[in-house]
This record gives structure tokens, C-alpha cells and sequence, in this order.
């Protein structure tokens, strides 16, 4: 068991009356100017965006908004709303969307007090202040509400890189799950995926001695996962909307990998992806995972048929743990068809990969061969590359 | 499912290097001039007091010592501790020992900034200021180092109390479980019973529609139970005393009641006991819990038939309800059996209670007849009395 650290300090609101103590906290945290920061038309068209600034005139907080945010939240949009904050006094900032927003809004917290480029963040540079910032969740996926984590997409030359710092946690999460009535099938199922991930890329960790937290993990991954099949059917099924927006949470605040040491392969690899050919996020991490699974699991097999027998439901062939393991990665894949996401980079974009495409990819993943990924199993740069090829 | 809020901002260090810590986190929480709290005798003749002391010396932090904490904290001695950090101006208290020691320290805390008596918060009384508190973690059970709750016995006419407030979350807990290895058997037993009751209390609740938090109640419940086995076996048990002692934070910080109502009449309901007769507090909640159980079955059989069947391992017995039920609490004696806790309080005491000491404990529970406990089923001073009976 690893020594671990577990801080997860924001408040969550969470409910159907959630979004009207958006003033008390926002009062509470110090807020008196904030800005606005939302993404395409969804906020604006289901009304979120005017009741939240109604809300703030009768509170008597200013506020200026800014959207645009795209999926894979772009660095020239942080430095938009950097300007931005500064011309305008801006002493906190809400994002009101999924973890696009959240990112770009913690990307704009860090710029704001800080001198030089912002992108030295995520060069390597530690972080010493940042804005205030707090959300208003829309889209369960990301699990920026209450996450460290800050993944923002540098324009040119398309490169997609994390930065994780306590500074950005936000000081709270309004969730309404409500709200996430309208998602659109393919974003509900991309979201659940990425949610089970965040929670998987943990649970696959070289330390097979923290009862509780593999425990819990467990737990919530049955859950998600039961969960994801009743939403796509109903989609105002608030019980099941709200274990899956609140699972999405608990899956990346730290609570499953206390004890473990995260792993994040298929997350690194995936990124690539998104940045290169710009996919939704969970619907890549579905077409990566079974190929790093098949690749790694002969070294972690009782891993393996943990997942497979606890998570999936597979009867234990205790003669067989090679047979009873593979059976969990299928029955993964079987989950992922069933709630419409892909298994392989083909069924992703719809066409074949090239070798230079590839190339590049294990490139960008390996910052040129000088860095592996991965903790339960070291991933190279020659791994890269056959793990894309066995998700070609 | 209930509108919840979670916040749980108490940043955590855990494991076999934690206690090097102090010095850095005591730093970062601005703690100046610390008082250390602690109880009887065992965390001087551990040596974590001299530990303590020296690492504060090192890095120039004063200090100034006050020991003498016993279970079921008095209010004579946290007004001792309010003179003392008056008169040497501390700005810090830091907890060294389990929730006795914590609690006494946050009453402390309370007190100093306020003017009148500090009992008015257990009489109700809200609460604006506190001193900040950490803990140094070394009996893992009532979960304080991570909760809100502060639970403080009068020692005139022997009035237990608990006080609840976000002021008072600990800024850190430092927790090593090689610290609990020589906790005596019965001391671990009443811990890990303190420790299930806790999610116990909150599992039991009239909301069934929170899937997620039900979970990762049974994960946690499960793992106790089977921990506390191996702990007693093997006291040494590095792996098992941590689950219970990461249980123990998590029983007790909201997490396993996102989404429901806490019920606590049980709690309620042993205060009353420990206040008259100073049993140890988990075990008299082994005591009265199973009359609880059985007094509200028949109206909540749903609930602990799921009880029975995911956390006791009862096969269910589908056109039985009631039988599963009744088996399922039928198993936690036995459990609570098996690890040397009693089941009714002729076995708590070694002597049985009179009518007149229930008539007691049922006017002190209740108030005078003033209030009722118990939420998922509303306990009333006749249903007190009726329990008190049933576990006598």
C-alpha cells in the first residue's frame, strides 16, 4: 500500500434545488466580479445562462461572460479570457458547463496572477497562485468539479497535455442532475465512460493491497455502469442521473486512488487522439482500453480477474484465470457496444489510421522518446506503438 | 433521494511516513504557538508525545502540553484548555490521541474566541469562530478527524452532547495505522463497531434511491467487518489496520450519506448509556443497536433485507422477506460476538439496569420529553423505553 494524501476540499451542492445557493457561495468564496465562462449554445438555450445572471443582478455581484469554450478547451480561449479578467477587475470565476469549460476556466485562474505565458504550466512550471473558481456542472465526465486537474489543448500544433495543481480545486460544485437531462445520447455515453475510466486507470495499479479503495472502486463502477443503461433509455430518469453525475465526481477527487498509485496509460495515449483528430474524450478512452488491457494483462492477471469477477459480473473460473480475465475485458467491450461507444480507432473516427499518423502520435505521447506513461505497467515508446496498432 | 451537500476539506496524510509531516502542515495552517492535547498515558509511553514535541522544537514552533483527556471528554477539562491557550496565547491545537482527544480539542477551539460559556453550543447556540484544529490520529473509531461533529460530556448530572459545525473540520489528519498495532483487542472491537455504525446509522434511512452512496457503504461495512478479523488475529496486521483506520474517516465525513437522511437513534440512544455508566462508546453501541434493529424491522423491510443480503452475505430468501431481514441482524451479533462485543446491555454492564435508570436515560435522551431521535424511523420517549427494555 502506498502512503497517500487525500484533499478534496470543495463543497458540492448537489440537487434540484441546487442552483439557487449560487449567490450564498459565491458571497461566501469572495466573489464580486466574476466572469461568466460557458461553452457553446447549450447553456444559453435551456435557460441556465439567464438564471444565472438573474440571479447574480438580484445578488448584486457583477459579472461579464465569456463562451465559446470548445470539447478539448483550447489555450488561445484561456489567453482570450485572460485578457479579459484583467481588463475587467475579475476576482473569481464560474464556469457553467462540463469539464471543458472547468478546464478552461482553471487554465484563465492561473494566468490571471501570473506574468508570463500561461502555457509554462503545463511546460513544467509550479504554480504558486490562482484565481478562485467555482462550477456549475452540466456535463458528468471530466470530473473537474473536484478534481486537481487541468487539461488544456495548445492551438498549434494540436498538443493536448494536463497540468494537476491543489491551487485550481474549485471551491464549489453546484450539480443539479437535472440538467444533464438533454445530454445527447453519445455525450451521456462518452461521459460515462470517461467517468468509469478515471476510476479504472486508479483501480489498475501495481498495489493489490488497499481493500477499501479496490472496494469502493467496485462499487462505483457497478453502479455507473448500471446507471449508463437505464439513462439511454430514460433519459429523465433523475435517480440514475444522479449516481452517474456523482460518481463522476468521486471518480477523479482522489477517493479511489488513496492507497494505489494511478496508472493513466489509456488516458495519455488517448489524448493524442483527441488532439489529433479531435474525438470526445470518453469515446476514446472506449477505443484505446481493450487494446491496453490485452497488452498488459498477462503481467497483472489476478488484476485482471479481480475486474473481470467483481466489476463485470464474470463467474470465476478458479482453474483458468487467463480465460477468466480475458472474459472481463469482453464483456467491457460488450458494455462499451451496448452504450454506442467504440472498441477500436476505426469504429472511433469511421476510417483507418496511418503508420505516420501513429508515428506521430507516439511522438506527441513520448515528447520525442523522452518520457514513458503508464505506473502498473511502464509504457514505452515501442509499447505506444503497438498498442495503437492493436486499437487500429 | 435527498438534495445533499459534501464537504469535507481536511486534508489527509496517510500511511507509514505521515507523522514527518506535522512540522510542514503545522506551517502551512499557520500554527504559531500549538497547544498539543492528548489523553491518558499511552501516547507518552509510545513515544509519539516526545516525537511530537521534538519535530515542533526543531522547526522552532512553541508548544505548550496538556494531557488528561478521558473517554467521553469532559467540559471541565476543555475549560481548562480554554484558560490555558488564553493565558499562552496559542493559535493552533493539535489533537494527539482518538475522538475523545480530537472532540476535547475542538470544544477547546470553540471556546477561546468566545466570550460566555462554551456550553451554550450544546445548548444550541450557533457558532461563528473556532481556532483552527489538526489531528495526529491514534484510535481509529469515532471518526472525528474528519467529521463535524464534537460530542462533549457535562460533567455535572453526566449530560452528553454532540454539536455539529463545518468550523470545526480539522485542517489536516495525520494518520498512521502502525500507530493502532497496540491498541487493545477489546479498544479495536469497540472501534470498528463505532466505525460500521457510523455508515450503519446513515445506510438506514428512509431514502432507497441513492444507489452509489449505498455501495460504497456495503464496500466499506464488508471490508470492516473482515479487517477487524484479521486484526485481532494478527495485531500487527499493517494491511487491515489501515482499512479500518481509512474506514473510520470515511464512516464519519458524509461520504455514506450523500443523498440520505442520517438516522442516529441508536447513537442517541447508547449517549444516554455511556454518559451514566462510562462504558467504552462502540461498545454500547453493540449493545442497543440489535433491540433498535429488531424494534423497526417490520416497517423498513426492504432496507434490511438489502442489509442482510450485501453486507452480512445472508442468501435472500425471496419469498421470506422478513426471515432474510431477522437473519441479517441475527449475523451481526454473531459478529459482534465473534470480535468480543456485547449484544445487550446485561452484557455491557455485567449486571442488569433498573426501570428507574431506563426512566433516566429515557427523560435525558429525550429531553424531558421534549424531543424524539431517529429519522428514518422516528424513536419517541415510549419507543426509547421500549428499546432500552428489549437490548436491557
Amino acid at each position: 500500500m502506498k502512503d497517500f494524501n487525500f484533499y478534496a476540499p470543495t463543497r458540492v451542492v448537489f440537487g434540484k434545488q441546487s442552483e439557487e445557493q449560487l449567490p450564498r457561495l459565491l458571497k461566501e468564496a469572495g466573489g464580486k466580479k466574476v466572469l461568466v465562462h460557458y461553452g457553446g449554445g447549450s447553456a444559453k438555450r435551456s435557460g441556465l445562462l439567464d438564471k444565472v445572471y438573474g440571479m447574480l443582478d438580484d445578488a448584486g455581484i457583477e459579472h461579464v461572460g465569456l463562451g465559446g469554450v470548445v470539447p478539448n478547451p483550447l489555450l488561445s480561449k484561456v489567453n482570450e479570457g485572460i485578457d479579459l479578467c484583467r481588463r475587467k477587475g475579475v476576482n473569481f470565476i464560474l464556469a457553467v458547463g462540463g469539464g471543458s469549460v472547468i478546464d478552461s476556466a482553471k487554465a484563465i485562474a492561473y494566468g490571471v496572477p501570473y506574468e508570463g505565458d500561461v502555457w509554462d504550466f503545463w511546460n513544467g512550471k509550479p504554480a504558486t497562485a490562482a484565481l478562485p473558481v467555482g462550477a456549475m456542472l452540466t456535463i458528468p465526465a471530466a470530473g473537474s468539479e473536484m478534481s486537481n486537474s487541468c487539461v488544456i489543448t495548445k492551438d498549434e500544433g494540436a498538443v493536448k497535455r494536463g497540468f494537476n495543481n491543489d491551487l485550481c480545486r474549485c471551491k464549489f460544485a453546484i450539480m443539479n442532475p437535472e440538467r444533464t437531462y438533454t445530454l445527447p445520447p453519445y455525450q451521456t455515453a462518452a461521459g460515462a465512460t470517461d467517468i468509469m475510466m478515471h476510476t479504472m486507470e486508479r483501480y489498475f495499479s501495481k498495489h493489490e493491497d488497499m481493500t477499501l479503495t479496490d472496494a469502493i472502486a467496485e462499487a462505483l463502477l457497478r453502479t455507473v455502469k448500471e446507471s449508463t443503461f437505464e439513462v439511454l433509455k430514460h433519459p429523465e430518469d433523475y435517480r440514475n442521473r444522479a449516481q452517474i453525475m456523482w460518481a463522476g465526481s468521486l471518480s477523479h477527487n482522489d477517493l479511489t486512488e488513496c492507497g494505489l498509485e494511478k496508472d493513466f496509460a489509456t488516458h495519455r495515449l488517448e489524448h493524442e487522439l483527441s488532439a489529433l483528430f479531435g474525438v470526445t474524450h470518453g469515446a476514446g478512452l472506449a477505443a484505446v482500453w481493450p487494446a491496453w488491457a490485452r497488452y498488459v494483462m498477462k503481467k497483472h492477471i489476478s488484476r485482471f480477474v479481480q475486474f473481470a469477477v467483481n466489476v463485470m459480473g464474470v463467474p470465476n473460473d478458479f482453474s483458468n484465470p487467463e480465460a477468466t480475465a480475458e472474459k472481463g475485458i469482453c464483456r467491457m467491450e460488450h458494455f462499451f457496444h451496448a452504450i454506442g461507444m467504440p472498441t477500436s480507432i476505426k469504429e472511433l473516427l469511421g476510417h483507418d489510421i496511418t503508420e505516420a499518423q501513429i508515428d506521430e502520435m507516439v511522438d506527441k505521447c513520448s515528447r520525442g522518446g523522452t518520457i514513458t506513461v503508464g505506473a502498473m505497467e511502464v509504457i514505452a515508446p515501442d509499447d505506444m506503438r503497438a498498442i495503437y496498432r492493436m486499437a487500429r
